[in-house]
């Protein structure tokens, strides 16, 4: 593990796994974010031969030199760690923490299990200015190549913290500001009468694609449910968030 | 591809292609959707033994027996169908046509490409009180296992259809009701700004996960745009999609 710390440019990068140090970025999008937004934790980037011609990539190289990033032409270590991929760009990174941010908006996931609707959150939350995200764990990996690709590197734009449960989300928050925390069950009031209170900022909680939030959450601030026909058996959990993210932010981006 | 018409009990099931005259619902509550919303088009079903057990998959063997729908105990097909899924329950059924009704509601989507995607836009559009959906081709099969899956079995409660262009789907419709067309483009203008029309019907158009909607759409109907921040370069096609579905049905499922 500690070998990247010790020998930096020589280390051979391996297919990701979840005990790494580090990981990756994949693609040229998500690995352009990676550097804008993370660059002290990029260990270097990979450009393979065929994305030479490509805009996205100049682009990528050219932000790289800015900031004294190294970048290699390597095939064959792109093959290696992703044999399918046929990738332009993969940017190894060294896995980071964050701290939220007690006085902002979060979201809180509790035992999010899919890699691909974390990821798909994560750009949702990021979309509508939201950037403080908490996890309930067990839970998705969040630096899973697979969370990083499907957020299209919106990961690295937002302040993620993991929390082993509720309580302790709760407990590592400063009391600065009103907060109102809004879990969303089946058995919660109709979104549409929860309003957002002035000045207060909010927590959206939503629990894993399987089991939804158990009862203890009746009793945490205003449970809310997203009201729909019993046609379909539930919302997928990206798109209850998407809605309950748009709903509380509503209007906040008109020009 | 006849032999199925002429020799149903004993035809040999494959795996799927999308050139075939039937296709598969894959898992428990997808086939009991399947039995329940389309029973005439079902062939057969294939239950596993360590299925026998599962509460759900009794209650898909009495609703066929009501139904008289065949079922076999045989984990072998269900192994050679889904080598990977480990399923208690699979039902083939002919693939079947359907028409949009013009005096309801609509979601169009113009050559949508991600089978999950799709999959998922059937399931949310049924949970609002949609139930017709008109696909632009070229499209990503409707009739795939994977959207069969991604939807929950949600598609077997809608009608949909496909059409070649958009102007074959104007011209398919009849002028019973006033129908609203809103595109959805990043030069629109803002969602909340869009009012539906009292006693009107709608048509919500979503484009491409990658390209979006065309400039010729400006000139169809309202163009509208979900406001946020340019953080992200747009939101997913399943977002966007549930957004707005939520935002023109916002409402019509209160209690």
């Amino acid at each position: 593990m500690s070998d990247f710390e010790t020998n930096n440019n020589d280390m051979r990068l391996k297919p990701y796994r979840k005990d790494f140090t580090y990981s990756y970025s994949c693609g040229v999008f998500p690995t352009i974010e990676l550097i804008t937004s993370r660059p002290e934790e990029v260990i270097k980037l990979i450009i393979t031969e065929k994305g030479l011609s490509n805009s996205g990539v100049l682009k990528l190289m050219t932000i790289a030199e800015e900031k004294n990033i190294p970048y290699v032409i390597d095939n064959k270590t792109a093959e290696r760690l992703y044999p399918k991929e046929n990738s332009y760009a993969i940017g190894a990174f060294r896995k980071y923490t964050c701290t939220l941010r007690s006085d902002k908006n979060h979201i809180v996931l509790v035992n999010p299990s899919d890699k691909g609707n974390l990821g798909t959150i994560l750009r949702t939350l990021t979309a509508f200015g939201i950037e403080d995200i908490a996890i309930i764990t067990p839970a998705a990996d969040i630096y899973d190549p697979k969370v990083i690709r499907a957020s299209m590197g919106a990961v690295f734009k937002t302040r993620f913290q993991m929390f082993a449960s509720f309580e302790e989300y709760l407990n590592s928050l400063a009391d600065t500001v009103q907060r109102d925390y809004y879990p969303f069950m089946l058995n919660g009031q109709p979104l549409e009468t929860a309003q957002k209170q002035p000045g207060n900022v909010f927590s959206l909680i939503f629990g894993n694609e399987a089991s939804g939030l158990d009862d203890s959450f009746l009793s945490v601030g205003t449970p809310v449910r997203i009201m729909h026909l019993d046609t379909v058996d539930s919302l997928n959990l990206t798109i209850a968030a998407a809605i309950g993210i748009y709903n509380f932010t509503q209007g906040a981006f008109q020009k």
